[in-house]
């Protein structure tokens, strides 16, 4: 999982995960809820949303049925 | 890496590997090729393009910028 683009700033994982977030809020979600629809961690959530997370296609299509949106609709500002 | 849900079928990567070739071919780029443009290994690229991958965020992110094509593209069918 470890590459060279987690150090500092990753754009394209800072864009996704902001995506995420204004989602999860814009549904009223808490992380933890979030987590627990998407059947992932609850820090995972909290870091993949700070851009912090190499997410993998399992979670990314999971993320966007917890959401309720089509996944191409988590990378609309990516 | 590996889940239960790399056994046998797995809609969501089947789909997206099936976009990517999808595209692939569109742009007339050999496996070889795309896997050169986008930073990755060739057998990589072919069994991605089978739905056999949990493609992390990164290399999403480049498949999409060596094709050509907003990321979002690459989830149109998935």
């Amino acid at each position: 999982m470890a590459s060279t683009r987690d150090s500092v700033h990753n754009p394209g994982r800072a864009a996704f995960g902001a995506r995420v977030r204004e989602l999860r809020l814009a549904r009223g979600l808490s992380q933890e809820r979030l987590a627990e629809l998407a059947g992932l961690h609850r820090t995972y959530v909290s870091s993949l949303e700070r851009g912090q997370r190499n997410v993998g296609l399992d979670n990314i299509l999971d993320l966007a049925a917890a959401l309720g949106v089509p996944a191409a609709n988590l990378f609309q500002d990516a």
